[in-house]
């Protein structure tokens, strides 16, 4: 059915070949998307813990394969690989590009194109707040998740309600980014996918030179404000709504969010000026988007950080390794992991001083369990296992170095641009194929908060 | 008193200046030294968790502050801060230098410089299997870690022996790897300088062009077994002078450990046969040496990596996130615990699939408890934190961002050699004076394995 939209939007621009295409995947991807809503329903929440990996694995690989056949199927790219590889990167959020032009594609199809990102980052929200809690993912919510209910009813229930409030914070925030792009003078084409690519902290922009293409400071502002929006867990809105404003003031992982952009923003900033940008106001504009774009792993560029002063390419390269929040549509490592990781350092060393001591590092007032941590250990490990696997596996392609630790990075991270071959005015077409589907698993990995794919290729996994 | 035996270099080589300088020192520091042995014999074992932080810290920075003292009083290296970093890279084991020409130093010096390795390398063993467990840290001997003895006093012997053993384990390979050399055709100064660099994971060699200046099989095989040899657990040697072969073939970290330089030297050897030597045999011999010499932290160079093809340099890139064996003298994150973190990482899987069940990672046969994997994740997280913060210091000077996180990764890992300006050919003499103080605090942080000299910095530690 959400093949339709674009569907119409093909019908809008009078592009037939890409309107028949949505038409012909449309019906085959109705049933399929009604045969997978049924089997969930059916299973219900008391779908196992077990079948839940495969079902969300299938489901992101489902969509990427049937939503990669309007490109395919019109010519656009002529090439399953790259359609499969652009798509996964819409789903996933990444927006991470195997186009050289993009401006040439129809209308729709470049709608189609944002619209999965979009896509994407609603189904990562019910899967944070919905499905990642139910499998027994620890260290995404943490505190703040919630105790069982006494029945599995009332769970499900408040589970379907919390999802359907984020799913409204999301929507509704979306609406503003729209509203005030149009009112900054952008037709309502650009708006809906520059929103789309912001609110999901996806990346892909329907013009060649990104957000650049626009120069005005109002547009790049608001994308400014709402990738940085878009990378807050979204249970804090909530608790926004219902005025429970202490929760949101006391929340550490927000605190620390924030503490970043602004202190990465500041030394990009004093880089910047003077070497790039003569005033302070410009060195400010381009160091906030940019620094914004790759901490909420979003991508749009209004600058190109690879013509940026050495300290200003290290700080985005740092923010390479933090991501979003948690409950955000965020991806990369998240800042809470790193803030409990960091907590986990410092309580180790009292230990070292007071061998008997009991301690037990805190967050939003409450005591990290090591259970948690433990698992929060397990993440961290095998995410840095990734990075450096994948860029190995990318310099087989013959990459340098650079390109090959960045598009692990960029990847994993689902972040989009990296450094050298795949900078912000780059993009991943030179890859050979067998790369494009290695990194599209790999953009799906990281998504899928690692555990969720790697689970099914442990031996375990396969054992009744 | 170790500071007559450069002074006796220097009168051999008839350098009068240095060898005042060595004795001017010689006194003042022959009088520390006693203060600081009487220190700890007087506190002995029964030193307190508390002390032994401090007075491990201070040892190192006394006996680099008043080992730089002959570079600087002759004027061989006319800037304390580069005196005092050339000698701090020495006595941590780093290998990284400040000169720009080598050749142009007094023999005596040299052969200082090269000493202060050797010396590292012996602080670091008595460390490892000494001082360490005693002050609490886990995961550097893991399950091999006997329990305390009944009283004090068996277990300070128990200390002293072991040290004892690790240390004539140390100079027999030392002795034979000198007596190899003198084989190969080296002259005794340069097999003995060769050899404290390499038996102590080091790198500083008296030659500008460092193990390439011989141009031979003979000395580069050599020196290739040897380094593998300083980055395996000295323990293990014990244990097959006492007969225990099946503990050495069972455990973990040397599989692991020979496993990944036969895996790098693999890749790297087929990545440069064709491109960029013509037989396999002089591939082979190029890939071994610089893999060995990378992943165990020694920094020995025979040829430039830097004009390596893609493939290449990231396999060399790779092996700067490893290091060694724990109790060994090589630097890094060390194999046992990305092996320990690798298989908490597998773990967590098993917990997800089974939420309810018991799990546990092993090694050597034995489970891994919590508490060690969380003193191992503390561990790996403070260094993760100061390998980025690092590479802000360093691009806040002026430096490319391939330089500033290389730099970071070969001076917290004890590496020596990096990419770009501080690559194989390269060297640390352009950094700003700061920055050189900086780097100088981050190898003995890397060094001292990052908590004994971080806990200096919590405010609980000097609470009392």
């Amino acid at each position: 059915m959400i093949l339709l939209i674009p569907a119409g939007v093909a019908l809008i621009y009078r592009e037939e070949a890409a309107f028949l295409a949505f038409l012909q995947i449309a019906l085959p991807t109705g049933i399929a998307g009604a045969v997978l809503f049924w089997l969930t329903r059916a299973s219900g929440l008391t779908l196992s813990n077990h079948d839940g990996f495969l079902v969300v694995t299938l489901s992101w690989v489902t969509v990427a394969a049937l939503g990669a056949l309007p490109f395919f199927l019109t010519g656009a790219i002529p090439s399953y690989t790259d359609a499969f590889f652009e798509t996964m990167s819409g789903f996933t959020t990444t927006g991470a590009t195997i186009l050289t032009d993009i401006e040439v594609l129809p209308r729709s199809l470049l709608f189609w194109r944002s619209f999965t990102h979009w896509l994407g980052g609603m189904g990562i929200i019910v899967l944070t707040v919905a499905i990642f809690p139910l499998l027994g993912f620890k260290g995404l919510q943490l505190v703040r998740a919630e105790a069982p209910g006494p029945s599995v009813d009332k769970l499900t229930h408040k589970i379907t309600h919390s999802a359907k409030i984020l799913w409204l914070i999301y929507i509704a925030l979306s609406a503003l980014e729209t509203v005030l792009l149009l009112a900054a003078g952008m037709d309502l084409f650009d708006s809906l996918t520059h929103t789309f690519g912001t609110m999901a902290t996806g990346g892909f922009s329907p013009r060649n030179a990104s957000v650049a293409a626009y120069n005005s400071l109002a547009v790049d502002t608001i994308i400014t404000v709402f990738m940085v929006l878009a990378g807050v867990n979204f249970v804090l809105y909530y608790s926004v709504i219902t005025g429970r404003f202490r929760t949101v003031l006391r929340d550490t992982e927000l605190k620390v969010y924030l503490g970043i952009f602004a202190v990465a923003t500041a030394i990009t900033t004093v880089a910047l000026h003077g070497e790039t940008y003569r005033s302070w106001g410009e060195s400010l504009r381009y160091a906030a988007f940019q620094t914004a774009s790759i901490l909420t792993t979003t991508g749009y560029a209004t600058a190109d950080y690879l013509h940026w002063p050495g300290v200003a390419m290290t700080v985005i390269f740092l923010l390479m390794f933090v991501g979003g929040c948690a409950g955000s549509t965020g991806g990369g490592m998240k800042v809470v992991r790193l803030t409990a990781l960091f907590k986990q350092g410092i309580n180790e060393m009292s230990y070292l001083l007071h061998p008997r001591g009991v301690f037990s590092p805190h967050m939003n007032g409450a005591p990290l369990k090591k259970t948690m941590l433990l698992g929060i250990t397990g993440f961290f490990f095998l995410y840095f296992f990734l990075l450096l696997l994948t860029t190995l596996v990318v310099s087989l392609s013959g990459a340098s170095l650079m390109t090959s630790f960045s598009t692990a990075l960029a990847t994993l991270g689902n972040i989009g641009p990296g450094f050298e071959t795949i900078g912000p005015t780059g993009n991943y077409a030179a890859f050979p194929p067998a790369i494009k589907w290695f990194l599209s698993a790999i953009m799906l990995i990281g998504r899928l908060e690692v555990f969720t794919v790697l689970i099914l290729l442990t031996p375990r996994y396969w054992r009744k």
